[in-house]
């Protein structure tokens, strides 16, 4: 399994990806699933990815070597893009272009053409703006009304951003409830686990604040989990019993 | 969509379930979905249903009628039988008639036989226990390692569960935790809603503490989900930023 989230405030884009996979249940390890491609001054941008391992992949490799534009014949990467919506088509193209290439012998072998990202960042001093994309290599925007989007295992943790995010928490904060949501994912499902990869960008700063793989037992987290919990069994405390009879 | 779950402590048993029903999204009701047999001194039961309405309705409809026993030939009831064990048998074997009478023929409408349960209670002093009864009319028992159990649109309400029910913990408190839980869970999915019917029966009191329905705007619940909100907040807002670089 997966979670990874995205969260796009006034003052910038967070992004937060596990990065446990398993192949089976009793085939677990550790990938990468946050990718982070930065010019300083020119481009942020993050692409955290969900679904069938071997897709994601194939297409963060398909971006690195470029795809050929369809109209000018010239090559493409997120580097050449010249705006987001630019290049968050580039990504739904390279997915389309893996899926030309594996899409039938995936469905010959019942499996699914099962992938999804979540794309965040800003260039050339454009819009900062995140994006889903589907395996249709299709997206949809993150708006100021919810300013959020998952992948991957997303219910367990996403009554704790829908308390504590609007478009107009400041930017720490947002990675704070990042954190704590991950947290809530991983305390009830195996399958997403530590080390955690995050980021977290500013707007118009032209390069990323935070760049960083939190691993297992580091202190900040660790106390953030502590305090959680303890606030939580707090919180449960205070209130009342249930007055209610028959 | 549909969110029940049932806790079974050291002091007794709680059950919660939700009464919102949808066919299709444009078409949602308000339905019973906790089903509570009593009869004080003998037994209570408490039976709780998710997935398709029509099935679910049979099979409380054929336990209400009675089954005919394949062994001895007598019609048995709930009231008929001499055990937790022996009533949830009898609730699998009414699956089981309903798939016989239905089964073929939801299948030609490409519809799932798609149903399952939560059945918990005490049965003429015999031990309290806890079920979740599968569509093929199988079941699992809750034990003390794990005192709670989910059907429906069970992931955004298990992480309150995961932290705070264990088989110490007070009736009252974990039927407190299992409200706390519906309301993360109506606050995330709009196919869970407002009325909540809940039950809490004490180990061998012989008859149920509590057998409520909770109405929208009721106080203790309305108190209960700001007070949560309130605590969550302040819990965030005591966390400190992270202190995370490049």
């Amino acid at each position: 399994m997966t979670y990874c989230c995205g969260i796009l405030v006034r003052d910038g884009l967070v992004m937060i990806a596990d990065t446990r996979t398993n192949a089976g249940l009793d085939n677990v390890s550790t990938f990468r699933k946050l990718h982070v491609f930065e010019e300083p001054g020119r481009h942020v941008l993050a692409l955290s990815t969900a679904g069938n391992l071997s897709i994601s992949q194939a297409v963060i490799s398909t971006l690195q070597e470029g795809l050929e534009n369809p109209e000018t014949g010239a090559k493409e990467t997120l580097a050449t893009c010249s705006s987001m919506f630019r290049a968050t088509q580039l990504v739904g193209r390279a997915v389309r272009h893996v899926y030309d290439l594996y899409g039938t012998a995936l469905k010959e072998a019942d499996l699914r053409f099962d992938v999804s990202f979540l794309f965040g960042g800003q260039v050339n001093g454009g819009r900062m703006r995140l994006f889903m994309i589907y395996a249709a290599g299709n997206f949809i925007e993150c708006t100021s009304d919810t300013p959020f989007l998952q992948i991957g295992e997303h219910k367990y943790g996403k009554p704790v951003l829908d308390r504590s995010i609007t478009f107009d928490t400041d930017l720490l904060d947002a990675l704070k409830s990042g954190l704590i949501s991950m947290d809530s994912t991983m305390r009830s499902n195996l399958g997403v686990g530590m080390p955690i990869d995050i980021l977290a960008a500013r707007r118009d700063a032209g390069q990323a604040e935070v760049n960083y793989r939190i691993e297992a037992g580091e202190p900040y987290y660790h106390d953030l989990r502590e305090r959680w919990s303890a606030a939580l069994r707090a919180a449960h405390t205070a209130i009342p019993r249930p007055p209610y009879g028959r």
